[in-house]
């Protein structure tokens, strides 16, 4: 036997996808499934299985798969769980053993983490952090994500939850109210929605000033808005990627005195935001950090292609 | 040969302590030299190697010591230096490589690493972290300093120098002046010094408030005597540990978020002052902290001698 391939396999909200990667980082061959359209854990995980041995079966790998890494939504890495995933139907109130049930469907070993998790794997293993051994990865999405690795493994705390960096209080407390119930939390500033909030709020507070932003009231504005103002010159819509980058910069000031990494990575929709946010997370970055870490960690764009990452992140975990 | 003693040292300012240390956390004899009486690096780790070779010589341990471990401000277990040790006339502006001259004078492999790095290898070792793979151990001392312990591994991140988390600019955005030069650092408020801080705060902005700190004018006021007075019902006193314990209990929710601990353990003078101390932390941690970690995190106090554990500490690294 063979072992050149690694199935993996991103868990949304929405979609399944899944797919056979080669040891370089190449997806072979992929498929999906619905992830919401089963009643119970145990449903999902059969078809998510039947469909895992189909698209081995149809591309003759049969024999050559060494594991199957997933990315999920509350991915317990410790124990192989999800457990009281809000959006995932048949996962909201029960402890679903996501890992064990799909090596019975399979017969393969399987890995489960989080998805900013396994995006870290995924750049130690094909992306930005080959060959590091002390990084994070900072996912910004509809939230803030985080995936930490120090000493060259993932930090997943004694109970399989740590890297919640979204929901550290410390950047504004008594700041905007965040779903998880609090207030402050990073990813209510920092994240796609978080720049969305950040221009409705601006637009309220300075009724006076022009903006491109302004025409935009048929449908919410997004980050995708504020990055497009950006480019053509939109003056409030720079102040709003200054005062995120300002945000950002503070922020991590604080991840590096806890783990002192080589590199942190940023991923994810506003990842690609370029100068717009990068220079003012620098500026604030190099302001803020503690003497010692000064111009030592690098602030990188992850290079992986958006729509193949999160099958990569997670196909790396089975490499391990 | 039958390794079963190692030899710790835990250099201060001003004193060098060090002693042999078995298997089960005796230390079965010491010694001392002081710190600061030489010119360079070099003639005083020639003075301290000398010292451990005198120690073990007289106390018929040749051949059985396994290695020295060291603890030391500034101390880089990367590299095995001391670089830039403000306090240390030696060490002020130049790289000593300590490990190395250490090992050319007494033939032992050395270990270093810094102060709060070598506690937390300690509690692992002979402490309140035994048989625990993810802890934080904080030193409460004059300034605040971070152990970090992941996956069983202590986590110093590409350079050497993580945890340093009384330097986490988090707990109040435009607080107090740290002697860092920035502003906020949790040190300023969660230390010996950071406490008596307080006291003189809350003295002034209360005059017409009776306490008994209020009799201490000869000398500087202290954290022990806010202990004291608090012991005493000093309502005052009691006020300014429920602060200090507020704003650790907000830091710790946010270090949650990070490594999501099994058991945060609290070291050093202020640790030992009890529920003043511990019980507003606990209930600052309960309302500030994440619903996922809730309850799951333990707040220890060290349970080992505050006069020993420095050297076991040290000499804990030199078992690894």
């Amino acid at each position: 036997m063979n072992h050149t391939y690694v199935i993996g396999v991103d868990m949304g909200g929405t979609h399944t996808a899944f797919g056979a990667v080669d040891a370089r980082g190449r997806i072979a061959c992929r498929g999906q499934i619905l992830t919401g359209d089963y009643d119970t854990g145990e449903d999902y995980i059969n078809a998510l299985g039947d469909a895992i041995n189909q698209l081995i079966k149809d591309n003759e790998l049969t024999d050559k798969v060494r594991g199957i890494g997933m990315g999920a939504p509350n991915g317990n890495m410790n124990d192989g769980t999800i457990a009281k995933a809000a959006n995932i139907p048949w996962a909201k109130t029960v402890v679903v053993p996501v890992t064990k049930m799909l090596t019975k469907r399979t017969g393969l070993p399987c890995k489960l983490t989080n998805d900013a998790n396994a995006a870290a794997v995924g750049e130690m293993t094909y992306g930005a952090a080959k060959g590091m051994k002390d990084f994070i990865v900072i996912t910004l999405g509809t939230g803030l994500g985080s995936g930490i690795v120090a000493n060259g493994q993932l930090i997943v705390g004694h109970d399989g939850f740590a890297g919640e960096l979204g929901h550290a209080i410390m950047i504004r407390r008594n700041g905007r109210l965040c779903g998880c119930g609090r207030t402050g939390c990073l990813e209510t500033y920092a994240s796609a929605t978080g720049v969305a909030r950040t221009a409705r709020e601006m637009l309220e507070e300075n009724p006076h000033k022009q903006s491109l932003l302004r025409a935009i009231v048929y449908r919410p504005l997004t980050s995708k808005d504020v990055y497009e103002a950006a480019k053509q010159g939109d003056e409030l819509a720079i102040e709003i990627f200054n005062f995120t980058g300002e945000i950002l910069g503070e922020a991590f000031a604080d991840f590096i005195t806890f783990s002192s990494p080589q590199a942190i990575i940023l991923f994810g929709g506003l990842a690609h935001s370029g100068d717009f946010l990068l220079k003012p997370l620098l500026q604030s970055l190099d302001k803020h950090i503690l003497s010692v870490y000064k111009d030592k960690t690098q602030i990188l764009i992850s290079q992986l292609n958006d729509a193949e990452a999160p099958i990569l992140g997670a196909s790396a975990l089975a490499w391990e």
